[in-house]
């Protein structure tokens, strides 16, 4: 199996854009593209993630980013894993560079939301779930993620305080990203006094809906080479599924899918948990991110609600996590989510964060989760020296 | 690279079936895996393909379908390339088996779309072309391909007469497949006679609205030869896309992604056209069996119509195409159609095709576009002796 290295990245804004996700693909992949120096005709295949193309009437979008990027003929597809599409894609591409199909990938994920009014949005989502137990029964996600908080509280004593904790600091992290949706510092106080939307999520324990797109490039080590000369390696991927409907799960609180792909991808870079610098994980709802770092094993089950409170997550906390923003502030253009996280690591493990730079940071996680967690994707990536 | 094994298929009828696209999935999964005699446990991961999941409020296929086989942590995901979506979530298998990231995966396309009425079905359909230069100004996919049936007569002299004969050797060999849609035997005057559809294009020129799913067990070789005597190898596999519109193409009676995608699974099998036995095309018009002949470089360009007409591409003529029924008349449940090609290449490479047999056949291959052209995958397979 061959080295495969993250030769760069692009994405748009996110937000409310006002172009279409083909358009937003071809943006963020044209800045990758160019930012990385290579021509557009060493990208041999574009794999796209996007989950929403049909409300704008648009499937099949592959050949027609290819198209736009002037590669008419590079092989394409879309990938669709829910709010984890965007990690699914990147790695479908890791093995096909690994297994030498090709030398050199460029991943988009995309998506426009924002024609949609927010209950139709939310429809749209709940189709993630397993639509034919929980949301036809009205439970959409803020709801399903509500059930896992309440059972957290519940058997952990989580605090709705402790959960603030959480928007606080990703709100602050994305004021210093250029491309975050939101630049608006917030309280612990301005999150419990917000509107509730499913008890006890608040609107400011929630993510937006957004519009956006990014993309990652990704090689082989000897194309790389060749191109630039900080190679930042995909060192582990680990995927993995957990039935779809919360209430098939043992431990509400839990999700198994993180737990796997995260010991299949440490167990593949052959690293440890100490030698994570930062990561970024899916926080699409504050209990979100508490339960990824419990569940990928950063410290015991229940313990993981305390960390944004204790500043142990900031940026020059011991273990930043979401320095990017998160879902939560950076936004959740949902099929470009997940290549949006190594986004954040590429400018990162290169120093070129600015303010939310993680001192030194060599060696970064990503950990992408579609629905409740039937689908997890956890990625591992270390700056070459 | 590891040697790929086909190890078995499962199917459910095509037509309009009382299921959903997951139940659908799941019978056709069983199907496979009760064929081949491996337990679910075996099965590592689970490709799916579906294209319009999202009219039955269910996207995120993979963890329920997964769920529902007793096997919930197998990492899933969907495909979507139109109507290739199955060959390519087959390739994707194929690439995981060959680079070695699992022994044995499981592929299935499944299409629920009977509940929509014809307007609203061809409608979504054409979500799959480039919707904003083409669907929106009326050109749905009878109209293309109407315009690319058009275009062939105009420059090669092709007659309806010929197209009509495609249709009617279709309908004459599904009448022998036991999943096909129809079983209706039909003469060239009742295609000519029938409704016009888009000019030249008439209702029996066209494929129908099928429901159905169909699953493929990959493997590798080593796996494979634990489980099974006789081995069918994927000895080449192809993929290109093109311009997703038509009026991008240099000659619209050309699917240029068929030519390349050819090539490559040629040069991948070391194999040449006279090597091939019989061949499942994508025959979603009939127009569109002719340009896959003849982009695949079986005749020359332009002589493609005459084949059927002069019984070559009959089971028993020099070159059997579509023994199955085709799109024309088994059926094209979209995310299941390129998975269904492949259920008929195991069949007649096992002899077990009944009296659509096509006598002595080893070497098959398979030809599944998406849209107009957009994707277009192709496969080889051989049975090992």
């Amino acid at each position: 199996m061959r080295k495969v290295v993250l030769l760069g990245t692009g994405s748009t804004k996110y937000g409310k854009l006002n172009v279409t996700a083909r358009e937003a693909a071809v943006l963020a992949a044209k800045e990758a593209i160019e930012k990385v120096g290579i021509s557009n005709r060493d990208v041999e295949a574009v794999f796209v993630s996007n989950v929403f193309g049909m409300t704008e009437k648009q499937g099949h979008l592959g050949p027609i980013i290819a198209h736009s990027l002037g590669i008419p003929y590079a092989p394409t597809f879309t990938v669709e894993t829910a709010c984890a599409s965007g990690s699914t894609a990147f790695r479908e591409a890791f093995v096909n560079i690994a297994a030498g199909f090709y030398d050199c990938i460029l991943v988009v994920g995309t998506e426009k939301v924002s024609h949609l009014d927010t209950i139709t949005a939310t429809t749209y989502f709940s189709y993630g779930s397993d639509f034919a137990f929980e949301a036809v029964n009205g439970a959409s996600f803020p709801g399903l993620y509500a059930s896992i908080a309440r059972y957290h509280m519940h058997k952990y004593g989580t605090t709705e305080e402790q959960l603030a904790a959480v928007a606080v600091k990703n709100h602050s992290n994305a004021i210093h990203n250029p491309k975050a949706h939101f630049h608006k510092k917030i309280t612990v106080e301005d999150v419990l006094k917000s509107r509730v939307v499913a008890s006890p999520l608040k609107l400011y324990d929630c993510c937006p809906f957004s519009d956006g797109a990014s993309a990652a490039i990704i090689a082989s080590e000897e194309f790389a080479k060749k191109h630039i000369d900080t190679l930042i390696y995909v060192l582990g991927t680990g995927r993995a599924s957990a039935p779809a409907a919360l209430f098939n799960r043992e431990n509400m609180a839990s999700i198994i899918s993180s737990k796997l792909a995260a010991e299949q991808a440490f167990k593949n870079s052959r690293l440890t948990h100490k030698d994570i610098d930062f990561m970024e994980v899916h926080d699409c709802f504050t209990i979100a991110e508490v339960i990824a770092i419990e569940d990928m094993g950063f410290c015991k089950k229940g313990e993981g609600a305390k960390l944004a409170e204790e500043g142990v997550t900031e940026i020059d906390g011991k273990l930043p996590v979401n320095p990017s923003g998160g879902l939560k502030a950076k936004g959740h253009p949902v099929g470009a989510t997940g290549v949006g996280q190594i986004n954040e690591v590429y400018e990162q493990l290169l120093g070129e964060a600015g303010k939310r730079q993680v001192e030194g940071a060599t060696t970064a996680l990503t950990h992408n989760v579609g629905a409740t967690g039937g689908t997890c994707n956890v990625l591992i990536f270390r700056r070459g020296d």
